[in-house]
């Protein structure tokens, strides 16, 4: 992992990240870990420090907590088939959803993917939207609480989006988002959709709280959109924000953009999945054998342990002692890429056949 | 009229404006005035020169005359009830697909007001834009095949305009139609909008000429959506270009963003349209009746006789002797106007009639 300059932004993600910069820089919020630890059926990324950063999110637990109606969006742009690393924000839409009996709200945002990925044609886009709606209905949300849409199917959001448009200058979006000459306009209208997509269930039930499970590179979004919801006459929208999955090697946002040795598809065969792990999953521990058996491994900065402690291993006692024995040396690299790889390919395997089934849920999801 | 310096773009005409200039400037040709005036079954406006420019006008004639699929697009942008001057491209519409039997569509650019009018609302645009339907569908189009749609019901126009934004980058929109940095992000990507207007006939039917019935103002659209018709595959679109119909005045447009006394509205009573003709209308006639006698009046500047030739008196014979009369002082200013009365009254009379008659077809009318 070379140090180099951290670029944190809507489409760029490189360097060393320092999350605790970007929360300044944000003008974000700590989430308070301590009690989100304590919170024994919330996620293991959401209990153990993935998530890091809020807007406004204590006032939406406050509200819903109270019965009051809140709602989550999260969304997806849909430029490949989904991989680990895009798990994390539904997942935790999952769990609020299952906690609090909200509303999900999850757009794909085929015309930004169009809009942004030069080679990307409209039907490509729209092709791997239709393709990751069945990837997040196969996560099990709530038939009758969630709503899914593609923003060039479910057009009307360009209703939605042009009463956000109409408040936003050139200037503004151009300050946030540095846009040049030869960026195309659907890319610098593009802004408003997706607020609209966040202030969709306001449009659609009322002025109340909605909260956005996100990855920090997409903060700039949230500021932008916030800055309209007074002359909407909406509630701002609040944000939990997630460090990003690190890539197989070590980079540190999982993308697909990079290479297949960085991911995970959720696609992938068990053999692929054991060919990946073991032969590119960055490794904490020592060079040789008798390196590690004396002086153990180092947990933190080992993707096969993150993957468990983030993702695959819910149970803290089984982590606990993954960790323990691998810091002592008593487990092997080998050994702890053998365990994420069965959990791996135990969850991949379900999900491909829930992804199956969830063909002829489409239908009972799709906002249309 | 006082003489100013001309201002010509899609949102502001002012001045004297010298059309043999604007040819030149936009690069378009002079219609064949000689072969129109030949068109018997023509529209006046048509045959007597308030037509004057065109793109590619004898391509389409050409196809059309072959039975090749050709069309015509013409639309209009609802901030306000509709006057005499919005119905100068209907009637050429109008005009074509009768001769021609081709199809027609007629785009309504709600969102288009929306961006640019600041103090309007976007329920308020959506109401002037089907109450502006009803005003077109009363000219008499073919039910079988015209095609009326507003862009924020018909929202799937997004989707098509979204494949014309990725094309046209922020540089080109703004040397063409000169956006500022308070312009806000909606009416940015408006262009690609109205380009989809105009490429709708080939995007649901395949590539063949379009036709676009405009005034020489909205030309600007014509050049930036040209340039993107080969990276679709399509055939350039082709426009005929009006001059503009005067305001009651004398201002060089019509427009009700000045005052009631420069427009004769679709709705106005017979009461209304006598007094304001009576009282506003420009007269070539001279200030005393012994000096109108003697010395004749000039109908090359009197509205009302401007008006009867560009709408309201069709008959050749008819006309060539009002004009006459009217130079040589046998019929006098008030005789003229009350000429025109009549003419705009038994109009709007049958207009406003069609209009009640419109709202059960509108359904069959629409795009959806």
């Amino acid at each position: 992992m070379v140090e180099e300059k951290s670029v944190v932004t809507p489409w760029e993600v490189s360097g060393t990240v320092d999350y605790e910069k970007l929360i300044k820089e944000f003008g974000t919020q700590a989430l308070d870990q301590k009690q989100l630890s304590s919170q024994k059926d919330a996620p293991p990324l959401l209990r153990r420090g993935l998530y890091f950063s809020h807007r406004d999110f204590p006032q939406w637990i406050a509200d819903a907590e109270k019965k009051k109606t809140v709602s989550v969006v999260t969304g997806r742009g849909p430029s490949e088939k989904m991989h680990l690393g895009h798990l994390i924000p539904f997942l935790v839409a999952q769990y609020l959803q299952k906690r609090y009996g909200c509303m999900v709200y999850i757009p794909l945002s085929d015309d930004e993917k169009f809009f942004f990925k030069r080679a990307l044609t409209q039907e490509q886009a729209e092709a791997y939207g239709e393709d990751n709606i069945l990837d997040i209905i196969a996560l099990g949300f709530d038939q009758q609480k969630t709503k899914i849409f593609r923003d060039f199917e479910y057009t009307t959001i360009y209703r939605y989006a042009a009463l956000i448009a109409k408040k936003t200058t050139f200037s503004t979006a151009k300050a946030v988002f540095g846009f040049q000459g030869d960026t195309n306009i659907g890319f610098i209208f593009y802004p408003a959709v997706q607020s609209a997509h966040i202030y969709l269930p306001q449009f659609l039930h009322g002025s109340h709280r909605t909260l956005v499970p996100i990855a920090i590179d997409q903060d700039p979004y949230m500021r932008i959109l916030r800055d309209v919801a007074d002359g909407l006459g909406f509630i701002k929208p609040g944000a939990v924000h997630a460090k990003f999955l690190p890539g197989l090697s070590g980079n540190p946002k999982m993308s697909a953009s990079d290479a297949d040795n960085e991911v995970i598809f959720l696609t992938d065969t068990p053999d692929v999945v054991t060919k990946k792990i073991n032969k590119y999953a960055f490794s904490g521990g020592k060079d040789t054998l008798a390196e590690h058996r004396a002086q153990g491994g180092n947990p933190d900065i080992d993707i096969s342990f993150l993957y468990l402690k983030y993702l695959f291993e819910p149970e803290d006692k089984a982590l606990a002692k993954i960790e323990k024995d691998y810091r002592s040396g008593k487990l092997l690299s080998g050994e702890l890429k053998k365990i994420l790889i069965d959990k791996i390919n135990i969850f991949l395997k379900e999900h491909q056949k829930k992804k199956e089934q969830a063909k002829k849920l489409v239908s009972k999801f799709k906002l249309t």
